[in-house]
């Protein structure tokens, strides 16, 4: 199982802050994953990949991200420890990658890019092989070809930007063509896997941008079962306070960055909550977060009803390694299962206060227990 | 342009005579390659690869080849340089890669293996990518999904196993199943090109062995273009006269060696013939070397009348670096345009004298100009 | 902290029955290490080594080992799974790396050979870096010349090296010299440290072979720490009994196979014996295996006196994943601190019964506690 | 043999202008080395390096440059392409490697960083082991542990770095200090190659830079051979004119750009002039560019006396690859021989015209012929 993380800010981040300082950094994660759901293979070994736009539009450098990727582990390359010292972005896109499918290549680390869009992806698409044929027949020679690994990932990438008119035109994407092409992605791949036979549940979390707008799904095909974790903060600065621990500050009114994350990068429990299964999440360029549960015959209004996954038990236990630490660290990741934190919207519009409007529908409010009204009423600012 | 070299024996060699000790080895002239076709790209620095059989079978182990391969270049590996000095085989490819097509990766690394067999691949399938959906269609799942890379020699690899019943089969092959397959392969290529309308021709020198026998194309889907470099030796040792040098010993009647290769690995003239365009080699078990001219629309049976390629040009006009040894260098290789030296048979069986017959057709023997004849009959043991 | 592994037996062991099948294989310990004593650094990601010799000499690949290092993680390294499948050896050193001191780099990789020889270590030297001058100025220039990397480690195989009068040579060397080399290798470094004021103890798990004998020490510069772990097995036959589960096959009286690792290749506690702390092991030619206190300032003749790291209370603990498989496993390797099991000897000689004398001063023997002198007594064949 | 290349400019240059795009940048060098002095390595692909200074000090990033190193061959390194593509920065060093010492590692790859400090070399040191110890006892205990590699060219950096009182200064350094630095670094060599009795010439094209001043060297320790080849280039832009061909364009009087490298980025022959053996050059930080002799033992006033070396004549001679614009090519860099061209200073002042100064003493133009100062007081604006 992989980890990916995502940045956006309206001020450039050193790449080092989310990378390589904090002590749970994507990186430290990639050797110690407590939250991991696939405890066969403990490490994130298999490929690093970073993306990120310039700070400042130069028409000389075009639109498009700038990727480094690497099959050595992360947490001894030189030049990604280099590179996350000096370089500093608004929009980042980060991956670590345990192979589950496809060969240990750079072809096959995360992100890809094409034309403006970046995409990454945590999970798997099951039993992709048996749909490999009907995913490659359901493009456009272009993109067809323009897959160069081998793994379920990239795939889905294509599939994604066969949803799209122009998958490569010079501008930016309205967010709702990128939210409107990830639901069909999903769904299609669904669709085939059913046509296939296959039953085991996908794990599709996805994140695409285009350098403005962001879409993340924290999705699986499955009515019952979790998807694989991911988290939300947003803030107005992520400040260290000691070397190696982070926190989100929220200075004031206004929210300068989000971050979504396969686990919380710091250990700070009021920084992070669950984004819950089957939800697609939508950063605009203004840094509004809108989420929509995805309603789908996989859609489950009352997702306490999923079951906890295996691995979620193990943090409650208290798994980890014997250093000091680890008794506090568990206790501040116990919040795992409080899957029901953000509010989640039917509509299109965003949940900043200041819009003076509500976007719960009735029926999702209804469906939250009170805790969880009780948040959302108090704290609508924490989707920014 | 790739460079590839083959060495089937009674006796293991030490790898080391083949891929680092010689001067003009496989590995050196991934850097000093004088019979390239494509001067565009001047160093086969994209990846390399060996594999070879056990000296002795060993239940054990089974019967496939064991492969290295590295995308770092090939001069400068230390582990290929160590394993080198230490392995023995009694059959063994060897490839280094300029990247034509697919990315640099050890996915695109020639040679790939399947069961017992082992194929790789030097020249390019034109115009690939109007042909993979086709070539993707032609097979069936199991070979479809065995692909790890992106090159269009992988791909030719899964459509000659698609051409075999069993390709899986613990047993050695019939070398004419092997022969067939191979003749198929090129055959459909060809076909999958013309209804795509590609005109530009292809260069098929492809090499397959099952542990057992070898079968090998110098091939080009083009009348009047010579094909990619090829040539032929045999003997009863491959013996080292001084450091880097190296010639091929014919001590008696015996052949103990043979060796195939895109350039001569020796500077003796004599030690090498040249494989004519458009013909296909079988080294079978017991080493008999049978030839056959691949008769399809592309065969030209007065094969000088095919054009000189630019490089082989360059050749004789004393291309090199400006290091001494230059002049003395192209002299030896001036026999490239040779291409008459080896008698091509259209039937299966051998050319070894002591088989007391005639493998020469009529026709075949008629389109030879004297001097070809006159080697045909006097020095039909060249090939072994 | 490393893991390292190294094998002996009569007869040459396919590799992948140590590195790649065992489920506890040493490149499983690479990511899922529960006797690391470091625990900042969970995974052993930083490279990979492993070294063998010829089944049979020959005179034509010459009596030094084949080395192959990788930098990139050892558990998805295709090379490496190929190599091991095919290649078998009677004498292996393998080691995965978690760089503690020089960068990661194949010159950094263990082990490390030099004519005949090879070397590899398991622990750092404390504050190398203050007697690194020292080591430099204590060796000839041949030696100082012939370190590559910048690890203590490769320097301490330099210090190894100049303690023998000829390093380079042809012929075996007699295993007391090389047992001698490696005492005053230890002495050495450890005078350099005083010396320099340095107070943190070294771990010195070293061995060394010529390809006929092997001396490997447990070590650290420590009267009251428990050096880094090292464990024994000998029997007749390692054999799989499911896929990835083996065990030690005791058929006879003969003793046929020698192991000894940094933790158990299997999950039968009898299997293994702990080697105490401050051990020096000589495993001769015919695979009798003598065991020599290390009698220096650091020699502490109740060796379970000796502070239990904190990782192995953490094994007693139950440290480890939640996959199942972890309260059973725990509970076989609960036997870590048990370091009275192996009878250590003063003098030269075996302890095989066969020898029908005892290798065992008096004054060694009267330090054991019962338990252990029992099993001394009942089980002296464990010593092969 | 190495190449490198460095620029400074008033303005970033985007990295793919000088890396990756020009038909003859320096990665193009790496493969098609025309002007390469030791034919035996006609690759430059053991490495790869470049690193560059912020466009725009930001204090939260600090004064270091970053460096981006790989073992991989530059041509087909999608990382470098992309960064390439990417990075905008006003003083970048880069450079390619063909080991002569030391393996090939990224610790061997140049350049080296220390502090705020960049280092680079073009060339080797002669019989580097005889003299290596000399060379770590010359310097401080922090200097010598900082070295992680094993090549001459890093260790040379470490003696240039002991001749600065404080290396790791934050603020820049004078350029007269480095110039100093660099002075004594190239006598400290020579005297230990004297001492030791090497009569090989060591060539020492050093490159350091703090990210404000740059002071390059090109050396030989003789008095009779020509240094490695050493080009200067200025103007106000440098532009491509068509795809893979570039030139410098001097628009005005003044000058915002200045290239220096082994060999020339254009076809356009008045774009480059050579540097002459045995100076040191200095850019400052407002781009005036100061020359001056080496006046030791090895220098040579009539440089024109120096005999040319092999690869040079080779150029004259037509040396190259068949590729139809070779006629045309070395045409256009015959020019090699002109080591005339540039005026050398001995003081320190800047040859600006509009510092209204003679920054020739007397001896030294005396020194010259008769064209060179004709070229000197002509065209002084050339050398910016």
């Amino acid at each position: 199982m992989c980890r990916m993380l995502l940045y956006k800010g309206n001020q450039p981040i050193q790449l080092a802050h989310l990378l390589t300082k904090p002590a749970h950094s994507i990186i430290n994660q990639s050797f110690d994953s407590r939250l991991r759901l696939d405890t066969r293979r403990p490490i994130n070994g298999d490929g690093f990949g970073v993306g990120w736009y310039e700070s400042e539009p130069d028409p000389e450098l075009g639109a498009a991200p700038c990727i480094f990727t690497s099959v050595t582990p992360a947490w001894n390359n030189m030049n990604l420890i280099r590179l996350a010292d000096k370089i500093k972005s608004p929009l980042v896109f980060a991956h670590v990658r345990a192979s589950t499918a496809g060969s240990v290549s750079e072809s096959n680390c995360h992100p890809w890019q094409y034309g403006r869009l970046m995409f990454m992806h945590n999970g798997n698409v099951a039993d992709f092989h048996l749909i490999k044929r009907k995913v490659q027949e359901s493009m456009t020679d272009e993109i067809f070809l323009t897959v160069n690994g081998n793994t379920d990932s990239e795939w889905a990438f294509a599939v994604f930007l066969s949803q799209l008119k122009t998958p490569r035109q010079a501008e930016p994407f309205c967010h709702s063509v990128l939210k409107e092409a990830m639901l069909k992605t999903i769904a299609k791949l669904n669709a085939w896997g059913k046509e296939a036979g296959i039953t085991e549940a996908s794990m599709m979390n996805f994140a695409v941008t285009d350098g403005v707008s962001v879409v993340c799904s924290r999705y699986i095909s499955s009515r019952t079962l979790e998807a694989a974790s991911l988290y939300f903060s947003s803030g107005t600065r992520f400040e260290s306070y000691k070397p190696g621990h982070y926190r989100m500050i929220k200075a004031d009114k206004r929210e300068d960055i989000v971050v979504i994350a396969s686990e919380p990068l710091t250990f700070e429990k009021a920084d992070w909550l669950t984004i819950p299964s089957n939800t697609i999440v939508v950063i605009t360029s203004k840094l509004n977060v809108l989420m929509y549960p995805i309603v789908d015959e996989y859609h489950n209004p009352t997702p306490t009803g999923r079951a906890p996954e295996q691995a979620n038990v193990a943090v409650v236990q208290g798994e980890g390694r014997g250093d000091g630490a680890r008794d506090h660290r568990h206790r501040e990741v116990v919040f795992v299962e409080d899957h029901r934190a953000i509010p989640t919207v039917p509509a299109v519009d965003s949940l900043r206060p200041d819009k003076g409007q509500s976007t719960m529908s009735h029926s999702e409010s209804a469906a939250m227990d009170a805790p969880a009204r009780a948040l959302a009423s108090t704290a609508p600012v924490m989707v920014a």
